[in-house]
């Protein structure tokens, strides 16, 4: 059961952003841009740094929402995503993305956990400083929205078809498109 | 040093979301919602959590910054915010503050330390489902803002008079008016 009154047909975050759609706004323009919009990593990149947070969280809603958009953007390989999870040095992975992961996890420990080797290592294999950026504050952000999920009791079904289907959707149209039907408000005239 | 190329003049946030004035955007309209638009609970309440929380999460900068708006919104009360730093259910605020306060540390160690419990004691002092709502999320996203400041190991003066000054500007102006100066680009077509 939720803590507060969350619409009953929207599981994890969407209940939550329906029940504010002032907040809602800037929180789907943020993963709008990490996450989905035009960038030197992959959306499915991108994607894995946010699930491994989110596992590292232990946000059940997040981390299967979350690895399911990564999988339908990496070719349906969820083999892949739950590789990344649970054990990513070893992962199919590029050595780049595998020291981003590194300082993602360093974050959803603590700001400060994360040293200059840790980015020296990750410059060294190719990632820039928007890259860099990017990876603390996607990590940052998981911390907030696993958080905002966990934190309200949100509705986290255990349905991996939906899971799968909702991934689809969101891999293919973005986040601001896909919530459209939820809170029509956002797209309208405000 | 910062972990990347920020503008060396723009101390905290402000040197991160100056480098990326696209994620900028999102977060500075989450926080002038969240913290400065207009609310049942009073703008320094609001402040109080997210300043406790960053004090939790043990950030220099954005625990010296909110301190200092939430203080001159609270007609400069620095001791009342240092009281609710070190020990807020002895400082003097309202019960349902306290209550909100105790979630939202729950919230800073992780959404699920949140009970039935702590929610049902806080709407029994009056707390609605849009204030516990707004201080899980407050809470929630200061554990993004804080990781985001200290990841990138961004500049964080100690100077409290730096802290005051900047503080009284931003109880008065908001959030996105006074990041104006520094990221013309919000404000403008974009």
């Amino acid at each position: 059961m939720p803590h507060i009154a969350l619409p009953e047909d929207l599981p994890g975050i969407r209940g939550a952003l329906a029940f504010r759609p002032e907040t809602a706004k800037p929180l789907n323009e943020l993963a709008e841009i990490l996450l989905f919009g035009s960038h030197t990593l992959t959306p499915g990149e991108r994607e894995l740094i946010a699930t491994y947070v989110s596992s590292l969280n232990d946000c059940h809603f997040c981390q299967s929402i979350h690895g399911a958009i990564a999988a339908a953007h990496l070719d349906g390989d969820e083999d892949l995503v739950r590789h990344v999870k649970a054990d990513f040095p070893h992962a199919n992975i590029s050595d780049k993305l595998k020291a981003l992961l590194l300082i993602a996890g360093k974050v959803q420990r603590g700001g400060k956990n994360v040293t200059t080797r840790d980015v020296e290592h990750a410059r060294s294999l190719g990632a820039s400083d928007l890259e860099i950026h990017d990876t603390v504050l996607i990590a940052a952000a998981f911390c907030m929205y696993n958080r905002y999920v966990d934190g309200l009791a949100t509705m986290q079904p255990h349905d991996e078809a939906m899971y799968r289907e909702r991934g689809k959707i969101v891999a293919r149209e973005g986040y601001i498109q896909a919530s459209k039907a939820y809170l029509p408000s956002l797209t309208g005239t405000r």
